[in-house]
């Protein structure tokens, strides 16, 4: 197959990797030759011929930072709180994410399912091919890895990658208030052990926040990472400066996740890790923040920067990773060019994939095809979306 | 038809006007009667039953405030701005309104058509059955017309009602600059005269700002739209407080939109005329503004308060309406159920329409039936589209 009037955007080399009059040739799922028309081997010009229109085609999109696996919604609570209720008339109302962990206790599998199965539908819809899903609102052993399964199967029910992260180290459930060692002890580090013998765990997070996990706690759990050879992340520096993100580098995490409090320090380590740093501006959004993530730190240092939705019922029910990208740009001043490679390239190496995120030889043929002239206007136009086609490992 | 099985928000009676088991009877594309299963009166039950399966109706979405046709797009801009281009540079490389105007200008009643039919279906499919459109890009009277009978003809090839605003008092083009007066006598008002001749106005509207049009330039306008008979509405009060609002709702405007630095006397003057306050979020977060427009005023003087896209190449190049209500409620305080009825009864109030909006005997039958258990959740969740099926006047 060979994809012909277009211009690419390949996310290497610079200016988007803007090629104006491309062509990328398609071979058993992945890119065998890419680049301007006029330079393409006659030996390779053979197969099917699909003329895109002029369209623009981009790496498919990465959304490398969702907890799109959850039972429930808090519409209620988002209601009451507009409304002018207090933080304890919330919590007295069931507000807040034990309600969240209630909802996905009580869903089962097919619930969780059936619940996830639209949200990663609007994901596909916009050109996402590869999607991170976390657990985390189960803070039970069984319903950690009911979160896991049912990640796995929309990979095996959707046309779509998932990698998973465990994030037992989510929150403390009330049974253990006051007792965070115990629960990582008797549930969290268990459930992680039985989630990787069943090969449900990709990667292994936490949230590393006064109200979550401290540094120390999260050290544990990633040593037990290290010992079941799996890599990890941290949600880090969101609303306070705990020092996680400077350890997670220093441990060679894959990411760090959130960092409005983060700095210079952090840019420096995470540089010298290569840790990504994945910023994500609807939680920022949907808080009300005022601290901004360390844009231009991050920039100074040559921390790769991506942008993903953390879809989640709390503090980020946004299911749209081109609105991220927007927010990325109008929120966190990000280039169109940044938000761009922050959920294409950057997500990529924010999973740890080497074979998505660019267009390049030897990459699975992962694109997104759009009605749009130039990529500056995917971050541009928001709440519309221009996709056109997409292809995972070179099938429509 | 009967309409069977679903929750009714009809948007009258308070508290969503929410009704659990519904049954709405659709007669010749009118509301024939709507309430409780339980009450439905025998001899009105004929005709197909249809089971909703549970699922939530609410009133068809109503956007009331769009520059919805336009040429060209401002993503260069855009990306310009973000790599920190000055106010200057950008203007030398053709940014700004004017940009706009000149790409109204070249793309012709066809090229106006087809860059715009996208934008509505999206409107469409996110539950949309009314929208108003405004022309004020021609800023000559050819290119005026030529917005203005596209609006109209997009009303034809959709199955959607479109209202049109004559906005030629949106900017002073250049070759008038300095001479607002004479491009109000030359262009502005014959420009109205003959799309109000050909059957093109329902309502006149103008942009009343330091940048634009003065108060005084916006009543000889004004007064011109009272000659013609048309209701007038006005953007006022945006980035500062020139006393738009006042002067408009003094003379019976159907709506003051922005509003950002009005306040509790523009409200009361807007309460006395049955002024509504049409809130535009995605401007203010585009613009990313810190003054909020008097939402608590608003409240304590009964003016009711639509919400609306602005959807605009410039300032607001946002296509959702869904999205516009979670920024109402997000960005603006408002809460789920204001923003529900900002973009539908209240919507229609906007636009004079006194046939739509709610969900009552005798209303037009427009209504969306939607994926959700609680209206709440339509302004909750974002970046996402739960709508099921759209009836306009009764059809599917
Ligand atoms: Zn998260
Ligand atoms: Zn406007």
């Amino acid at each position: 197959m060979i994809l012909l009037n277009t211009t690419l955007a390949r996310m290497a080399g610079g200016a988007y990797g803007l090629v104006p009059d491309g062509a990328i040739v398609v071979n058993a799922g992945k890119i065998a030759w890419v680049g301007p028309k006029g330079a393409l081997p006659a030996d390779l010009r053979e197969g099917e011929e699909i003329d895109l229109g002029g369209r623009l085609v981009t790496p498919a999109l990465i959304d490398c930072h969702t907890h799109l696996v959850h039972g429930g919604n808090r519409a209620r609570e988002f209601e009451l709180r507009l409304k002018g209720a207090s933080y304890e008339e919330i919590a007295r109302a069931g507000g807040g994410i034990l309600s969240t962990v209630n909802a996905t206790r009580e869903a089962g599998e097919e619930g969780l399912l059936a619940a996830a199965l639209p949200r990663v539908d609007a994901l596909i819809a916009e050109g996402v091919t590869t999607v991170e899903i976390k657990s985390g609102y189960g803070l039970d052993v069984e319903t950690e890895l009911a979160m896991l399964r049912t990640a796995r199967r929309i990979g095996k029910l959707r046309r779509i990658r998932v990698l998973t992260s465990f994030l037992g180290a989510h929150a403390v459930p009330p049974d253990y208030k006051g007792r965070a060692g115990d629960y990582l002890t008797e549930v969290c580090l268990p459930a992680l052990r039985a989630a990787a013998a069943e090969g449900l765990v990709d990667a292994v997070d936490g949230f590393c926040e006064g109200i979550a996990c401290s540094v120390a706690e999260m050290e544990r759990v990633f040593d037990e990472a290290k010992r079941l050879d799996l890599p990890i992340k941290l949600h880090a520096e969101q609303l306070s400066n705990l020092g996680g993100a400077r350890m997670a580098a220093g441990r060679g995490a894959l990411s760090a996740d959130h960092l409005e409090y983060a700095g210079a320090a952090e840019a420096a380590a995470m540089a010298a890790a290569g840790t990504v740093a994945v910023l994500l501006p609807g939680a920022f959004y949907t808080l009300r923040e005022t601290q901004l993530p360390p844009v231009a730190d991050f920039r100074a240092a040559g921390v790769p920067m991506a942008v993903a939705t953390d879809l989640n019922p709390g503090s980020s029910p946004m299911n749209s990773l081109l609105l991220a990208m927007n927010m990325a740009c109008t929120l966190f001043r990000m280039t169109p060019e940044e938000a761009l490679a922050g959920a294409t390239c950057h997500a990529a190496r924010a999973l740890g994939l080497h074979d998505a995120g660019t267009l390049e030889t030897g990459k699975r043929a992962d694109l997104a095809v759009w009605n749009v002239e130039h990529p500056a206007e995917l971050s541009y136009r928001f709440g519309f979306n221009p996709l056109f086609r997409r292809y995972v490992a070179g099938a429509e």
